[in-house]
């Protein structure tokens, strides 16, 4: 069993000093929680609204931003997801990164880019198996759009993931509701897997997000869900507790 | 544009004629309401709770109870698409016909089947992308527990069907509701299609079925739905309505 929480973040746009402040504060908050992995929304630390501003933020994963996450992680015993915008040999990715302040941080980068916005900014990546383990439980991560294609959450399943994290930038709106309220429990259902769905809230130039962040369980029910505002939500993961769940919904077995 | 009916259905056990008798009077009442399909449950022919009576009621795609539900189309003008046990070569599926009583039949055979009671009665399918046209709109059939597997939805879309038609056999509890409530709607949205999902009502020897039938339309929408009776779902299938959703949510150009 972990515990673990989910900051539905209103940024400070382009700011990164505010931003990695408010997820410090939030990564002390958890910690009084009791939980030991903080989970932040998509590109939260450079914004995801701020265009070409946002990529003039970008940094390689062994630079200054992930250096300053580690170092909340290692200060609060709280191992963070955060979201960045990357930079690696001339492109520019739209990445998230697990570090808990010890070991090596683990990237990972968005596959399925969201319209003509981000396809203009990012380049993709080829859809990634990415795992890491966090006090032994079995952790993958996507990013927004890559958890709205069943595929992609198979893949995680199916390479034995119990956890699936996932930051996001969901815009207000009818399918912001209808992907919170119904298509992230039914991802974590089809798999018998705990999702993690951190948005943004608020608004930032460009966009407004659908706040309503959830974190669910194997058996479709949500173990926390949020508003509009911004919310700090904090949750047991444990998959002993569904394992009836599991012997009656045996699609992975069944597949 | 096509209307179409759903028929929540309370069989008869394995009487099949009293079966063929309900279904013909749906199709009458369906032709009434402006229908030109109805969709019923899975083996609501022959029974989904008869066990090895239910076995002994099966028959080639070419026997008497597919030529009966040709019959009852000729006579309504409503095509029919029911389930029954087909036995083939000493094998037995769980199949599902679509007939309009003038073109050859179309045989469906359910690919994934659930738990030790099904498998003990029939055999699986390998996974089949089964289309027919339907007044000029693309329709592809699934059985049950396929339609819980992402990919199996996906393949027809991918081929694509505009509209999935599911006899099923849902069993009452949390799991058939939160399918009937959140997967369905799901599976719709995600793939940007119609989905006609048909269950079987009130009980059997064997189980109790979970009613709850749903039409959804590609945004993820309810059409249609039923409470725990016997009911007469109808709804327009009109894929120009969705041209919007369609725009917004691009997951099969971007998979």
């Amino acid at each position: 069993m972990i515990r673990l929480s989910a900051l539905q973040m209103q940024t400070a746009g382009t700011d990164t000093t505010v931003n990695l402040a408010r997820i410090e504060m939030a990564a002390r908050q958890a910690a009084q929680a009791g939980s030991t992995l903080l989970v932040t929304p998509e590109l939260g630390v450079t914004s995801y609204g701020g265009g070409k501003d946002t990529l003039a933020l970008a940094e390689t994963a062994d630079g200054p931003i992930v250096t300053r996450l580690g170092d909340i992680a290692r200060d609060t015993g709280v191992a963070i997801v955060a979201g960045f915008a990357e930079s690696c040999g001339g492109a520019f990715f739209n990445s998230a990164v697990y570090t808990d302040g010890a070991r090596p941080p683990t990237v990972y980068r968005k596959s399925h880019l969201y319209g003509a916005y981000e396809r203009e900014l990012f380049s993709p990546q080829q859809p990634q198996t990415c795992l890491f383990t966090h006090r032994g439980m079995k952790v993958g991560m996507l990013i927004c759009y890559d958890v709205e294609f069943p595929e992609n959450v198979r893949r995680l399943a199916l390479a034995d993931a119990e956890v699936v994290l996932v930051p996001t930038a969901t815009p207000l709106g009818y399918s912001g509701k209808f992907i919170a309220e119904k298509m992230i429990p039914v991802r974590a259902f089809e798999n018998q897997i705990f999702i993690v769905y951190a948005n943004n809230t608020g608004r930032d130039g460009m966009f407004d997000y659908a706040g309503q962040s959830v974190i669910a369980a194997p058996d479709g029910s949500l173990l926390a869900s949020a508003g509009l505002a911004k919310e700090l939500l904090t949750a047991d993961i444990d998959p002993v507790l569904y394992t009836r769940s599991r012997a009656e919904n045996t699609y992975l077995n069944d597949l």
